[in-house]
């Protein structure tokens, strides 16, 4: 089974590894499809956060990393596959990624979205969580990737 | 009774036009009032939107569409209702739903918000969810009535 | 417009009286009913619930109170209602009348629920806490009628 | 990927079917396992529930149904299955079912649960609603699958 | 300031203790309040369960473990404590721990309920989970105290 | 105990006060902490926010007014504060406040965050709400301290 992991990444957090983790055990490929939304201002071009994701998954043999544009079941289609894995943390999560699931249904109900609990000591942790820690002269270093941790300090030295 | 269906409806989705047939079998006079709201950025200015309700709702007898703006609450009290009917998908519109019924209460004791569920089919749409979908090369065809399918695309082709 | 508020009442608290209050403003006539449940086992019979919600109750106009078995639905057709009043508190409430509302659609569309807020002040009222409060040996005279509060004396006074 | 789909189906719902059908294309095999529970006082037997099962899927080749006792981490770990489907329907499930999820993954952290979304419209059923609806009198046809009606007339029929 | 934590403890799970632990940092003392409930069917005496969470809390100087009848806020005046502690792990428990919160305040405006997030990595913890694994043939020795589960396994064993 | 409460204040309403009330039963010296946040465009200046909760809080002798930047558990630690006072209101309220103190945690574990639930009938208050009520041409009066009032009046007169 093709599943696809799809999100803003920006930038990917210690819970958005943990569900590729718990995804690959699940999918025979797991895509990682980063989205390209031209309207939000984001930290990390999709080019970048890409990277950061294929430099993380580097050495989890069934999973890839990409880009995507359009309507996420557009790009599931066209990719094969079968389920879209989401991450959960908490209620508000639920209510929204529970309205986009049937909204995704409707549109192509041969793609089944699939919901997996983030482990419980990342329930917190959320990539605009990450950013305002930095911006607010914090150390996100027990929230990301050391990966991550590094291209955030480049970023902000203006590198 | 009077009832007042207030909304941004920018655009009607066949969610909203599911509450107005429902609430016309409650009220008397069911008043479906486009909020003004020069804060927003939208799709649709305060004409269009009353334009296509207006056409939809013709043939219901007892339901009429207009514009308003200021406070709510002052807006029934000058009609005459004794109701606002307010449609709920979901928990995190309930507390919202909730927390402005409770406010508008604080300022008008005498006009009670009536709440009503959403038919289940409709229970992930909203009008963001359409212009979303539109905006990422999606069919909302499933989603609106068909004259507001063709205001969308006319919009989108610019005329 | 006929509706029915229907409720075990066991007993009735502040807080139904103030949604009886709410939708007697709102229908024409307004029918509480009292729904007899052989199983559940309840501190007040069906007659002595309709008795003490009549007492409290008279001077209301177009108020009624009666009591009723089977399903709701089949009693709200019978009656001729064309609406069922339900009162929230909070989201544990919105998620089961939620569901409820929406089961009771799938037995007859034509009978809409309509969901009324309660005042604040009462939205920790239940008629469980009510009577786990006047088992601990408290006094629930802030939370009930005293007609209401008359009758647990009584009964927990043997009489 | 072998998946259980547990549940105490007193009686199976329209709501679990559905969830069948997604999970069996998400899956290698699918085993649709029934609890036996001896404290809970239910309609039908472990026996009789997987009786009604197997005949409703029969025809899907990668379904199977059985019962288990103990621990349902235990029993999946026997199966060989790498995940646990799980169905939501709202809220109150969505906290009761994450918790248990959670508390399965500190009992076994290589079984993950997998949470798939309701059909919208059968997202008010639940066994406790069709039996509840059975009781008193009303007719639930639309809410589970004939072979379940008819199970459910012969017992309330007494054979 | 002396505040009171009161639970039923049917037994003390690892998360109240990581209560226990976050809430003696914030009070001068500290009265772990175990509540008689004749009604409910538990496992431990109320005795054994005081005997339990005085054996784990001895060592912690401005702790108290005690057992209390009647209602909690006459108990909490009693005592001369100003707030109440409740842990908190998910919305269910918000919205019940609200509701009592405002109950309580109801009946003493005086004393205050603070609640306390739990560890997340015991947000999954209840004393009735542990019971229902252990009564499936689990071991909960990830989820109590050491001196929580001997006791667990005397009791089993009829000791 | 030192404990904080943080906030936009932006104006305060009398939920915040009413927490302030509750709080200072509860510490031995509360401060009442604006956050400048330089990126949220605001009704008024953190200088302003101080000065109308410092004419507020005159005469109640354990409470201090002040303002921060950076992160909140910095700034605690730096007042030797032990907790974090934060109200609730709502489940979308707690979501989020419950995620912030798990975030807070994961900083520094010796800080708790503590939750007071506010009164029921300041419960659909807000700083926002309070602001689109003024904005709409409505009477704020019931929401907001008096001292708050004249300043917002002041302030759109444009003085």
């Amino acid at each position: 089974m093709i599943a696809i992991y799809p999100g803003s990444f920006d930038p990917p957090t210690l819970g958005h590894i943990d569900i590729i983790h718990r995804a690959m055990g699940i999918a025979t490929t797991l895509i990682v499809a980063v989205a390209i939304n031209p309207a939000k201002s984001l930290m990390f071009s999709p080019d970048e956060r890409v990277e950061m994701l294929a430099a993380i998954c580097k050495g989890m043999p069934n999973v890839q990393v990409t880009q995507f544009s359009g309507l996420l079941v557009d790009f599931a289609r066209a990719q094969g596959a079968k389920a879209i894995i989401r991450g959960l943390r908490a209620v508000s999560d639920f209510e929204y990624e529970f309205q986009m699931a049937l909204a995704n249904r409707l549109m192509d109900d041969s793609i089944e979205t699939l919901f997996i609990s983030t482990n419980a000591q990342y329930s917190c942790l959320s990539s605009s969580l990450v950013k305002e820690i930095a911006k607010l002269g914090g150390d996100p270093s027990a929230m990301v990737h050391k990966i991550v941790l590094n291209k955030m300090l480049q970023k902000s030295a203006g590198l």
